[in-house]
């Protein structure tokens, strides 16, 4: 790593020869591969992008000029190359995010790992530039499969409309997202691949060229420049100069001279460029490389030689519907599943091999994932749509408007709901249960174990004039918790002894119920009796719940959710509703982004367990209790 | 209209001459001026596709083949053809919508007004179909104004992937949605639109030609179809060629013959086509016409021959929003503004004309006017992006990730917030003060007259760390209503006599407050006492709020908005966190779409009326003491 520990910020690059720049790449290669297999993350973007990453910091002059990464796991390079080596507690808490950070470095401006963002920021931070007179450059990272994404599309458009703003964008073009990138675009992309020989010609010419570096560069940058008019005549420049956008490329990713080159030349054109660059994913890493399903695209702790993962995972909450899902395809013909370029992560490749024909990946687009569902239930068919919950922020007006309102048999399978953890705040599945509780007549359900999974994902499917969602949270899923008995459609976890009302009524949700159960032990020992009933259906409130919780002292919410608008609100306006006044306390997730760390951590640092809870809930029945005691006395007093 | 009466359904259209249908044309557009002159509604666009419509009911078969109109508020010929001619009701309540509406016929699927939806739909029946293994056809309306918008992207890739799926996509180009369209596809399209001038030759001869009707029709289909290869030869088809589409145009969407035998080619095709017709705005109606800003897009009452309003409105909550804006761009030149294709409604027009370098139209593009506006708060400037209040639905992810994550200080201004009546469910803005209640530090207002609409925006665009949003409602502004006092950031509108405290306490959220007062009133006269507060600002919370609440038996919260999640949810957790166990009601609008109707019988028929709330109050707090009489005789008696 001899270039790489004197690279403290992108100006060092600067100073490098060519040669030197291959070997800096190098030596970045087997940084990640070392450093990501120790602690996990997001290898495979990141070995596509080494060549790219140090061209781009070459010709623009961060943090002055804008860099800006879509989908920010594709910016480990970036942090290398912008004062950030340190990799040992990557994604844990205290260490550095898998993201850009603003509070890391000026270096970083776009946190948000949602994709297909980059060109609206782009856009935004270009005209600033021009209202305020600055001539600073905005260059923007993007890869073909965030293309798909709508949001590309309103940016390109608006982007184009300026043809006197000056905006470079670089196209990552690996033929993959998370998966194989597929529709009308890629197919376009892979036009301009094959039909550009002149391209290629010229890339096999300019090695030697490049040997005879004073003479061979100008005649490169002319033959260069000389051959855009033969190819205009021969190769129609396609959609994106159709657009309005000037089109450079496509260039070998991998090739940091010749990236720089087409960079610079983007950088004088003084309007919107777009840079169609190729690259590999997990380039220069074989396990990578042979991997077909996602190249690597995020991993646990894996062996730096064999790809192999160093602990294997037990069954995962994805797992269990990946399965359900594939039964549910065998019994009803009418089931088709639907992901937005996550074929895998969600766990529909099982029912995508035995069902080709009847699964759709409609590429990073949760808009049209949920409209085109809506057609699909028109249509006489039960989609369901499997999406990691924080994503579905993405499609909720057209989960309302499209899907709700249209009274549309659409289930929603959330995975990754909740506290997630090392992906940092833009992938927890925390605001779901909020959103969705103004969605008229949606069902949505908290399975709390792998049976409820399968036993809620089949009560799903069954309705067929609503929106359902099932929301289960991210990784392991926990041994089964059983039922005591069920009183409305809710399941009793625990109750005191004699069916005597408890003191407090503790409403759990999903997979927090060995939580509230430990809760329940930890009010015993303070001698504070308590039920533990899971609604399993958190949307609507069980009728029966009013109630119950009419018999208890307290009520109590725990959710894995933002506490703003989620369950507890919705329990606690339905027992106002019944005219229940029972004090109740919601916990749930405080109203701000939570940085990366384990799940353990974050749960821990909100308050989030079940010491912190029972405390808590303690003091209120002693609060209570004292206003109780209280209050007869007074009166007896009168 | 001897004509248009005799059409009871689509069918009826087969049996007329080529001269019956022109004539049947003119009766539409006649009966359209009268009937809406009368009413209200959208007017230009209808005027737009008189022909168009005619041309698919002919050589589609509705309600068998699927004929799906994007943004709805084209159906009106739809509908006069598909049985429905009595408009003089016209989004009246108990009269015809004015979008699709399945529960009118049949022959509607879409009845979400929401833009750039249509092509999702079409994919999803598409893919529907091919499962099911049905050969109807599915033929998708959009016009070239949402074509900018994300989800249309998404569907094209999705539709282009599948080249064997049969599907018809009329594109509607009137080079304006709400106003002029802009941005690259804009420019694409008007490209395609002067390149051609084979079709506009064959259009001039086609005139000749059919006046031999046995020879002519087949001659011109034969000229027809050989120009395609010279054309291609010539000019290029574009992007949507490149993306995979067949195209087919341009095509005079005023030529009934020239749309019907372009839709019968692409019927035939068997595959993804797009067609693309040329239509006029307001098309022989010389008001319309003559109107640059929107052509008629959307009318009040009128008189039919000069097309001016009968009755002028008085000043309404957008020009109050729009004269501020003015004053604020002069004073601050970092104050920039955003619309989506909606100047003039939004009220951005004035802004745009002093300040025309300082106003960005995105399209129908709201993501790209947060995810933008991020960019241009990260830049230097304010953005103050105006849209109306049911349309943020569709930038939820970018609000909260890009601008909220971020802490750009960025503010949205929700015009149409509220039950706003006549545009039926979809245009209720009644989910905003739900979905942002999660959105951490994002601020929100709700100002309850004029004066409190300018005081309220300009404390907005004083935060420059979170977004923050102003809402109001939509058409006539109300009188003044002054505020008492201020306890903490909120106003005390009423306050019972020597500051005693009252029994119930009133939260009036925005224009509601005149409502709020007279509930206080109605009160007064059963004895029970009131304050009524207007918080101004509803999230968060206003932190003296929980102490005032403690000092009233009762609390009630008045909101425009759904009740789940809204406004009386943050306040009735607002109350549990301080530990303020004051019985809390919240009054809002019912977790249901609304019919369409007028503002004022739709909170009649949600109970949202001064009576409505007062009767209901007088109950709980007679409820209360009967429990508060109560409960000192049971304790004395132990």
């Amino acid at each position: 790593m001899a270039l790489l520990t004197r690279i403290r910020g992108p100006r060092d690059l600067d100073r490098l020869a060519p040669e030197q720049l291959e070997k800096l790449a190098e030596e970045i290669r087997t940084f990640l591969v070392e450093a990501v297999s120790k602690t996990g993350g997001h290898l495979g973007p990141n070995l596509g992008v080494v060549e790219m990453t140090i061209a781009l910091h070459r010709v623009f002059d961060s943090p002055r000029d804008r860099v800006l990464f879509d989908t920010g796991h594709q910016s480990y390079v970036h942090k290398l190359l912008t004062g950030r080596q340190d990799f040992s507690k990557l994604r844990l808490k205290g260490g550095l995010s898998g993201y850009p950070s603003r509070a890391e470095s000026a270096h970083d401006v776009i946190e948000n790992s949602h994709a297909s963002t980059v060109l609206g920021w782009a856009d935004g931070l270009a005209k600033a530039n021009e209202v305020r007179g600055a001539d600073d450059h905005v260059v923007a990272v993007i890869g073909d499969g965030a293309l798909t994404g709508g949001m590309a599309w309103e940016a390109l458009n608006n982007i184009a409309a300026a043809q006197d703003r000056p905006l470079v964008i670089v196209v990552n073009d690996n033929e993959r997202s998370y998966s194989p990138t597929i529709g009308g675009l890629a197919d376009h992309l892979a036009t301009l691949r094959t039909t550009d020989g002149y391209e290629r010609f010229l890339a096999r010419g300019k090695d030697v060229l490049n040997r005879t570096p004073v003479v061979g560069k100008p005649l490169y940058e002319t033959l260069h420049g000389a051959k855009k008019g033969l190819k205009d005549f021969i190769a129609p420049q396609g959609m994106f100069e159709d657009l309005g956008l000037k089109y450079v490329g496509p260039i070998d990713g991998h090739d940091i001279t010749a990236v720089e080159s087409a960079l610079q030349r983007a950088k004088r054109f003084g309007g919107p460029v777009l840079v169609h660059c190729l690259t590999e994913k997990g380039r220069g890493y074989q396990p990578a490389r042979q991997d077909e399903a996602d190249q690597f695209h995020a991993v646990g702790v894996i062996h730096p030689d064999t790809g192999l993962p160093v602990k294997s995972s037990g069954a995962d909450w994805t797992s269990v519907f990946s399965e359900e899902m594939v039964k549910l395809g065998r019994e009803r013909k009418d089931i088709v599943a639907i992901t937005a370029a996550m074929m895998r992560p969600v766990g529909l490749h099982a029912f995508a091999q035995e069902f080709p024909e009847r699964v759709y990946d409609v590429g990073i687009a949760e808009q049209h994932g949920a409209v085109s569902a809506a057609g699909l239930a028109t249509g006489g068919l039960h989609p369901v749509f499997a999406v990691y919950a924080t994503f579905l922020n993405r499609a909720f007006d057209q989960l309302l408007m499209d899907v709700a309102l249209h009274r549309c048999g659409v289930t929603f399978v959330l995975d990754r709901a909740g506290v997630t953890g090392s992906d940092g705040a833009s992938h927890n599945g925390m605001w779901d249960m909020s959103i969705l509780q103004c969605v008229p007549g949606l069902q949505l359900a908290a399975p709390r174990d792998a049976d409820q999974v399968r036993a809620q994902l089949r009560e799903a499917v069954e309705v067929d004039d609503a929106p359902t969602v099932v929301r289960y949270s991210k990784g392991a899923v926990g041994p089964a918790v059983p039922a005591l008995r069920r009183i409305g459609g809710m399941d009793v976890l625990r109750e005191p002894a004699e069916d005597a009302a408890g003191d407090v009524l503790v409403v759990s949700v999903g997979a927090l119920a060995p939580m509230c159960l430990e809760i329940a032990d930890l009010l015993d020992k303070q001698g504070i009796t308590a039920t533990v009933v899971d609604p399993r259906w958190v949307k609507p409130v069980d009728e029966a719940l009013p109630a119950l919780a009419d018999r208890h002292r307290v009520v109590v919410t725990v959710e894995d959710n933002s506490r703003a608008g989620g369950v507890g609100s919705a329990v606690a306006q339905a027992l106002r509703d019944a005219g229940v006044d029972v004090p109740l306390r919601d916990f749930g997730i405080p109203e701000r982004f939570l940085d990366h760390g384990s799940r353990k951590e974050i749960m821990a640092e909100i308050g989030l367990t079940a010491p912190d809870i029972a405390r808590q809930v303690t003091g209120l029945v002693a609060k209570l209790e004292g206003r109780f005691d209280a209050a007869p006395a007074e009166v007896a007093g009168d």
